[in-house]
């Protein structure tokens, strides 16, 4: 009998790896282990997690053997780690090897944003080129002042870029960090109010709820553009469109939101927003590379090995 | 009576500046110079020309007292040099107040070739998400490999950001430059041999003309992408349809084009193309200065004090 569950919506690729390696059941998200038979949550010691449906202590007592979830991403916090580590759990996710491709996407909205890229595409592909005379001028990017709010791996990673085009970076964290030549702000509002972007780079969870508050929006100001590639939790999306709504920021890039994918749909009605399907680490090679990290933990564990990158 | 005759499509703000200083007369394009009367032509000692219409001999021989032409963008390849140097007409433009638009528009265009960022941005606003699941995968764009045609000061703006996208740089120039761990060919098709992404920077003119050509396409290859921030004229747009259409190269980026704005429709049919309306310099804070420094060069030369950015 096997001794892992595979929750989540895995890609034919993933799911022939996972069938492999492992030949486990699958699920589409944790709600469902109670339709399982007790003869075989009694057996399962892993589970490959991958979604964002919470994963809190009715799952886990459903699960008596249970050692390991193995995360899909870095962020982990639909899972409640606290009861887990109390529980003797351990947590993995897939870190670094996702920075990349979350940086890069945070850096094309910016310039999508800035340079009204997709609604030049769009104006082109129309046929307006040629009968409506140039595309309106937009917004210089490159010369700007960046704010990265959460100075972790990921928001280095986007400070780098940024740093070459030109921009000073401007940062919170919990702590002051070593950085040679970026500012550092004791708190998110005093950064909105020092910058063109505010990118937000956070953990999501509850510390970090709605940090994106109404004072911070207001201290961004009406050149001001929010930048999300984290978790639409850390955002007060009230206030974000009320901000939006009114012209008090310039406008917002984000990859994230409340409610995915049952996405507002007040954001599509506004041209000042770049929206991108929560894609950040969405490229064949990095979700290879995370699903990879994923199998070996969970190979680890069942072998006794150290975990290759444990969270508790 | 009026010494200056501006030619093109002034915004109302650059109309009013040029009225304020100059006074000119207002002309669409150089075709029209021969409808003014001669006394008026007898005049004109400076033309403020912004556009992409050729200026040859015949539209210099309307303007007998004509002693310079402030052309509006860094590519003057709309003139005839020869000509107007022989006639002793000076020929300005206005470098590097551009190389950060184009560059970030460079960079932009491909992270959203790559992150298929203008397709996920019109999914969305479809409504797409909640219905049909995670948007596709695509490609990662930091770690490839880039190859900048013609290294000048756009090139090396467009090269300092992607090696922040940890790209290694491999260029082509017309000899090889000075320049830290970037990688020479001596020819085009080896260039594009050894990338990922050919990014063209190459002035316009007849030493260029259709440099990307059908081996160069040929050898970009399957994974290779074609960005071009350059001028239309530099590719062989006959050879790159056949290239996009069959797959021969992944796909392209493109700002200009060949015959612009009326640009060969068959474009709007590809989907692995992005398309920018030639808006590489297209910020209001870059026109401004460009614009600033087209009338500065012109009052330079009426008041007989050294031209600030002269070309001949």
């Amino acid at each position: 009998m096997t001794q892992t569950l595979a929750i989540g919506n895995y890609t034919p690729d993933e799911t022939q790896k996972l069938e492999s390696e492992f030949a486990p059941l699958f699920l589409d998200d944790p709600t469902q282990i109670g339709t399982l038979d007790a003869a075989l949550r009694d057996q399962i010691k892993a589970v490959a997690y991958k979604g964002h449906h919470p994963f809190g202590p009715d799952a886990m007592a459903q699960l008596p053997a249970l050692g390991i979830i193995a995360n899909y991403g870095v962020g982990y916090d639909a899972i409640d780690v606290a009861v887990a580590t109390h529980n003797g759990i351990k947590i993995t996710n897939t870190p670094d090897v996702l920075n990349d491709d979350v940086a890069d996407l945070a850096v094309g909205m910016i310039l999508m944003h800035g340079r009204q890229m997709a609604q030049a595409s769009s104006w082109m592909r129309s046929g307006h080129w040629a009968g409506k005379g140039a595309f309106a001028l937009n917004r210089k990017v490159s010369g700007s002042t960046a704010g990265i709010l959460g100075l972790g791996r990921i928001g280095r990673e986007i400070a780098v870029r940024l740093e070459a085009f030109k921009m000073d970076i401007h940062y919170w964290s919990r702590s002051e960090k070593d950085t040679l030549g970026y500012i550092y702000h004791d708190d998110p509002v005093a950064l909105a109010g020092a910058v063109d972007y505010l990118v937000v780079a956070l953990v999501g969870g509850a510390e970090t709820q709605r940090m994106v508050s109404a004072d911070v929006l207001s201290a961004l100001g009406e050149n001001g553009v929010l930048v999300n590639i984290s978790r639409g939790s850390t955002v007060d999306e009230a206030a974000l469109f009320t901000a939006l709504e009114t012209g008090t920021i310039n406008g917002a890039a984000l990859d994230v939101f409340d409610n995915e994918p049952q996405i507002d749909p007040r954001f599509y009605a506004l041209d000042n927003v770049v929206l991108q399907p929560h894609q950040g680490s969405g490229t064949v090679e990095t979700r290879a590379a995370m699903a990879a990290l994923q199998r070996d933990n969970i190979s680890a564990f069942l072998n006794g090995a150290p975990l290759v990158t444990p969270v508790n």
